[in-house]
C-alpha cells in the first residue's frame, strides 16, 4: 500500500498527543468548567493531574483519533471535537484502573511510569478518591454542557465506555484476574480475563472514534475485529515484556506477574508460541482493515503493528 | 391542598420501591444483558448485589420517581421506563460511594445498614472493584442498547449524574470533608463541602427524574430550588442525629462525626439552631414547589418533610 509506506507514526503520533496532552491538561481542572455550579477542590485535582498528565504511551487516545480518522468525512471540525473528548475520557478510565489498581489492597504497587504511584505521592484516601472522580470526569468530557457533541452521540458514547469500563469489562476483568491468584487457568479461560481487564477498553476505544467518525455498520464491524485482535495483542506482548524486558525499560516492576504466580500466555503456553500468537493477531488486526474497505487506516495499522513490535 | 390531604407517602413509596428494589436486582447481575458481549463475573456481582440490594432508605430513588410524576405527562409509559433507569442509576452511585467510604483507608467502619460492610465481608480488594464497578453500571443503565430510552435523552442524563458523582460534586464533597478533619470551617466552606458531598446527588435525583419528563424551563428551575434545599436539610437532619439517635436506631455508628472530629453543623451552629435551620430548608422546599407551577407535586413535598422528620 503506497500510503502505508509514506505515513510516518511518530509525526502522527505527535499532532495527535500534543492535542489530547493540551485537552487533558485543560479538562482535568479545578475551573468551574462550562456545566459546573463551581470548580474542583484544588487538593483532589492535584491528585486526578498527578495521575493523568505527562505519562503513558496514550495508546487508547490515538486508537480513538485514528480510527475516527480512518471513518470521518474530511473537515468535520465537530465530530473532531468528539472524537478529541473521547480520546481523553477514555485516557481517564484507564488512568483511575493504574490508580487503583496499584493501591495496598490490590497490586501494592509504588512504582508507575517511573514515579510513585497516587496512594505513596497523595495517601490512600486521596488516591481512592482521585481514581473514583476520573472514573465521573471521563463520562462527564463525554457530555459537554454546551452543543460541541450531539446529545444522541453523547448518549452513544456513554453507553460504549460504561459497558467497556465496568462489570463485563475492565473492572470485571480485574476481579477474575485477582480471583486467579495462584489458580491453573486454560486458554480459553485467560483470554477472556484479558479481554474484559484490558481488551474491552482498547477496543472500546476504536469503537469509540469510529463512532464519532459515524462508521457504517460495515466499518463498525471490520473495527470491532480490528480492536478486538490488537487488545488481545497488547496483552499477549505485555505478558512476554514482563518476562523479557527489565524495570528501567518498562518504566514499572518488571517480572512482577511470575512473581505473583498470576497465569499469563508466557506460562500458559511459553515465550516462542506467544510470540507468534501476537504475530498472528496483529495479521488478523490487519486483515480486519482490509475487510473494512475504508481509505484511511494508516494510523490503525501503525498502531497493530506498535503494539505487537514495541519494547516496553 | 387538597391532592396532599390525601396522599399518601407510605402507600406511594411502597409501590415506587417494590418497582426499584425488582429493577436492582435485574440489573445488578451476571447476566449478558442487551448490548453486552458476555455476563460479568460471579464473585464480582455478588459484592454489588451485597451493596446495593436489601438496604437503605432509597431516597434518591424516591426523588427522581417523585420529581418524574411532577412533570411527566401521565400515560408517558417509555419516559417512566427512563425514569426507574435513573433511579436505580442514582442509587448505584450512592451504593458505591458507601463502599468505598466505609473502606479501612477512609472512615474504615464495619457496621452499615445493620450488616458488615462490603471489605469487611468480601476482602478490600474486592470493595475497591465493586465500588469501581457500580460507578460504571449506573452509566450502563442509563445508555440501554435497545431504544428504551432516546439517545439524546440517555445523553443528557449521563451529564446529569456525571457532574453530581465527580469532582464537583460527591468526589469532591468526599476530598473536601477528608482535608477537613480536625480543621475549623466556617458555615459557608461546610455549607459547600456538603452541597458537593451529599446535595449535589439529592438535587441531581430532582433533575434526572425532571428530565425524563421533559420539564420545561420554568419548572426545572423551580425544582432545581426545591432539591437544594432538600440536600442542605438532608446533611443538617444528619448532623443532629449523629448526636441524638443512638447507633441502632441509625443502623450505623453514631456520634462518628463528634469522635472523629469533623466539622458538622450542629458543632457549627448549636443543636437547637440547627434544628430551626433545617425547618427553614424545609419552608424553602415547599416554596420552590408552589413556585413551579406544576400539579402534581406531592410526593416531593411528602418526602421534603419525611427528609426533616426521619428519625434515622
Amino acid at each position: 500500500m503506497s500510503t502505508a509506506a509514506v505515513f510516518s507514526l511518530d509525526a502522527w503520533s505527535r499532532t495527535q498527543l500534543s492535542l489530547v496532552e493540551d485537552a487533558l491538561s485543560a479538562w482535568v481542572t479545578a475551573d468551574a468548567l462550562p456545566g459546573r455550579a463551581w470548580g474542583a477542590p484544588a487538593d483532589l485535582v492535584q491528585a486526578m493531574r498527578y495521575a493523568v498528565l505527562d505519562g503513558g504511551k496514550r495508546l487508547r487516545p490515538l486508537l480513538v483519533m485514528a480510527a475516527f480518522e480512518a471513518v470521518a468525512v474530511p473537515g468535520a471540525f465537530a465530530a473532531r471535537n468528539a472524537a478529541l473528548r473521547a480520546a481523553c475520557a477514555v485516557e481517564l478510565i484507564h488512568a483511575y484502573s493504574l490508580v487503583h489498581d496499584d493501591m495496598p489492597c490490590m497490586d501494592n504497587d509504588v512504582l508507575r511510569r517511573g514515579k510513585p504511584t497516587v496512594h505513596v505521592q497523595f495517601g490512600e484516601a486521596a488516591a481512592l478518591l482521585a481514581g473514583d472522580a476520573l472514573q465521573a470526569l471521563a463520562f462527564e468530557l463525554l457530555t459537554p454542557a454546551d452543543a460541541e457533541v450531539p446529545l444522541a452521540l453523547q448518549g452513544r458514547l456513554c453507553g460504549l465506555l460504561a459497558r467497556a469500563a465496568g462489570s463485563t469489562g475492565m473492572a470485571g476483568g480485574q476481579a477474575i484476574d485477582l480471583a486467579s491468584v495462584a489458580h491453573a487457568l486454560d486458554e480459553q479461560a485467560l483470554r477472556h480475563m484479558h479481554q474484559l481487564k484490558t481488551g474491552a477498553l482498547l477496543q472500546a476505544s476504536v469503537m469509540l472514534g469510529a463512532a464519532c467518525g459515524m462508521a457504517d455498520e460495515q466499518a463498525q464491524q471490520a473495527l470491532s475485529r480490528f480492536g478486538q485482535a490488537l487488545g488481545l495483542a497488547f496483552q499477549v506482548v505485555d505478558d512476554v515484556l514482563d518476562v523479557t524486558a527489565d524495570s528501567a525499560t518498562l518504566g514499572k516492576t518488571a517480572g512482577k506477574d511470575a512473581d505473583h504466580d498470576k497465569p499469563t500466555y508466557v506460562s500458559l503456553m511459553g515465550l516462542e508460541r506467544s510470540r507468534r500468537y501476537a504475530q498472528d493477531l496483529r495479521d488478523q488486526a490487519h486483515a480486519a482493515l482490509a475487510e473494512s474497505a475504508l481509505p484511511q487506516t494508516a494510523a490503525l495499522a501503525a498502531l497493530a503493528d506498535m503494539v505487537v513490535h514495541r519494547r516496553h
